[in-house]
């Protein structure tokens, strides 16, 4: 089902095996897969695929480290083109909400198959989970500041916004009846109601 | 570490490899437990297992279909506890949240493992689900219509407030920092807040 066609034989062996990996996992389960599941996939030889991982754990650490690094830029990124905690929010949310949607194959990977890593590798990875939730802090924090939001606990409320944008990974296929777009604007919305952003509780969130 | 104690002689076989087919399930998965796995934690030989169960996909089926029929059976109870769409939310919300706090592992098998289900199993499993989707449906469609809660799409919010619930299975453990009623408390106001429920949406949600 993923085996190499002849468009993609212009990626490197490594990409192959990391896409490979990454549907492997998704599909199977890390326990449920098999270093031969990967490479079937990858179309090469678990000799081959030796030459470039060593082993299935390295295989997920890449796919965790390299998704969660990206995904923290993003929405650091995102939160730096708003200047208010309600637009910061928003830019956030709508970015956040767009990968769980785009990538759903690798954010499934990446959020439930993290205990599968080693202690040493899985502090990495929640180093770089801690600093997602910190975006979502120092925005939500600065919008009660303001008064813009309406929170009575920041830490759970950061639970549930992240919690609403990944379990996005969960039930979304890019071939159902919404597009990214739609389920990104959607959980933007709901982000901006669980804040009780002023002048966004009601219809105005909605575009 | 799930092997049986005196405690839970008591329990008959069945229940027993139950338990531990759900607990070697969520930690391992579906595809990375063997029966072996689930004769050891349930204390007893895989032939013995063999007399009351046939298959790991048996086990699946088994705990996938009670899973569901309860959490039907709860959130139809709880949805009549209430009067209006706002009281039949709230008091929903309140059960369907703490379920899937108190149950979590249970709950991340039948959400997770779904696919693992033969297509005729799966097929029975939907329909409960489907259920739960239309006890959601109801109120918000209601709340729409009396004019309580202000919803574009109601299909886009029904999943939204089970995605929400659904996901507390996957970072809620009964030994961290919150109870299981502070967090059903929270997804409830985050549930009135996300209809955007009249006179919800401000701290009024918040107890």
């Amino acid at each position: 089902m993923a085996r190499a066609t002849a468009a993609e034989a212009t990626t490197t062996s490594s990409e192959r095996i990391l896409a490979a990996a990454t549907s492997a996992f998704a599909e199977l389960g890390f326990r449920g897969t098999t270093t031969r599941d990967i490479a079937a996939r990858a179309g090469m030889s678990p000799t081959a695929m030796y030459v470039h991982h060593r082993s299935k754990e390295e295989l997920l650490y890449a796919i965790s480290l390299v998704g969660h690094q990206r995904l923290l830029a993003a929405i650091q990124e995102a939160s730096a083109q708003g200047v208010t905690p309600t637009q910061r929010l928003g830019s956030v949310a709508l970015t956040f909400g767009a990968w769980h949607a785009e990538r759903n194959v690798q954010a499934r990977v990446v959020n439930y198959e993290l205990l599968a890593l080693t202690p040493e590798h899985y502090g990495e990875v929640a180093q770089l989970r801690h600093g997602i939730d910190t975006v979502f802090r120092s925005i939500v924090a600065a919008g009660v500041a303001t008064g813009e939001f309406d929170v009575d606990d920041v830490s759970m409320t950061c639970v549930s916004l992240a919690s609403l944008g990944v379990d996005i990974s969960r039930w979304f296929r890019s071939d159902g009846e919404w597009s990214t777009e739609q389920v990104a604007a959607h959980y933007r919305d709901n982000a901006l109601r669980i804040v009780g952003a002023r002048g966004q509780a009601g219809s105005a969130a909605r575009e």
